[in-house]
């Protein structure tokens, strides 16, 4: 299991096929294009300079988009995950 | 539905024809040019250092004015929307 | 109405005449130079950390003086507005 | 009247004759060359994160060194101002 | 022994071997290269703006993935560590 | 009088001889030479976000080094002055 | 003496065979080659902005691994110190 730090969170990428049915589609244009995942772990959050943890805004199973080029790829037990802060997420779908 | 998250919104681009109807006109020689939107979707707002949300001004329905070149396209089940974060926001028409 | 969010405000440019009236003239040597122009709406201000609104020091009608190339340039119903932060704004003439 | 935002202040310029009665030389190899100036308008200070204005240390009729190059140059009225953060001021001469 | 300071961790960095054994298998194309490493040290954790020191979230003995390029390389008594700030850590494994 | 502003100091610049007697001689390889003054005027101490004023940790008559190419000069009355900020002094001596 | 301001330490420079000595080798290869010294004064520590003054980790005597290249030199009374920021210093040896 990968448990990420702070505000980050694990992504399994959503493959080309299930964007489609999912109804994404990326513009060609895009400056920033966007990416679709399915979020595995979230951190614990970052802390406040008032020592409190902020929760994260997604939870384990939601369908989100964000940021192409952020995050950092790991492949763990086979598979291909990512690592992004919860900032370099655009919004939850569904 | 798209669900922006901390103090992002969904913007809905507004065609040049509505632009006209609503009375806003771009100036050519804007060095910033801002766009047209209407707000379909509102973030819950970024969090404070005391840990509280801070609730967004603009609402589900707003016209909105907002700086150019800010912000991410996303088509989403055959529309195109806008993700920007409220900052990028310069005014509410209306 | 364009209803500013934050700390802008909306700014109606003062003509090159009424500059002269009103009793300012803008050295040619300036390196930042000022502009004039009349508020006609203000936004709710900016949020703090502890989630209150600082209210602006400016108010609708106030004459102020500004930084020349800040702001965004908006045409609403025919006539031509700036879009500024409160912070570019130097002094209130009167 | 001036009435300058925030921390900012109103500066009457110190003419060159005057400086040298004041006893303030400006050295020849200064890097960043000072200035002097008397203050003619205060602003209310700058709004810390807990909602309160921070009073400026000067005060109208106050002789004050400030950094060369900062600063908005304006005419008003026939007269040469020059609006100022509290911060590129100094020192106060007297 | 090596006590880091303030929100820093001490590293033992994990052969090549041992990576394969525990499943992290790191892409060719990544951009940020995650590495992976066991924690022999933490430090007492930063300190917030109320005086307060923000325990780590990492422990004595944990198996992380950091970013590559991070942190400073120390050769003591015959080993070679690696001193990281937490924010470089992106996952716990395990 | 020269009276500082928020965080600064007035500092009279001690000569090559004071400085071989008081014992620093400054290495000829130093990347950034610190130079030595004595303190004839401090500020009242910079604003915290709480209001309050911090005193400074340096005194009038300590004697101090401060980083090399920090401050403005100033000549005043006749003599050489350095305005400095707290944070471009590094150590007191004595 | 030397008294080191905020959050600085004034560390002597440890010998290359005192440092074989207690175990530190510096690889060859590393990017940002850490270095020892021996702590011989600490500064009060920064101020937060609550205006309350934070501890510094190290005390007299300690011996410290510092990022090279951080600091400033200073040849005081015949001998050669480095002033450093706390900040700057990675782990404490012993």
């Amino acid at each position: 299991m990968l448990k990420p730090l702070g505000d980050r969170v694990v992504i399994e990428l959503v493959e080309q096929e299930e964007k489609t049915a999912s109804g994404i589609v990326l513009p060609e244009s895009a400056k920033e294009k966007p990416q679709e995942g399915k979020v595995v772990a979230v951190g614990s959050g970052r802390v406040t300079d008032n020592n409190e943890r902020v929760a994260l805004e997604v939870a384990e199973g939601d369908l989100i988009i964000f940021s192409k080029y952020s995050g950092t790829e790991v492949k763990y037990e086979g598979k291909d995950y990512l690592i992004l802060r919860e900032n370099d997420i655009l919004a939850v779908v569904g």
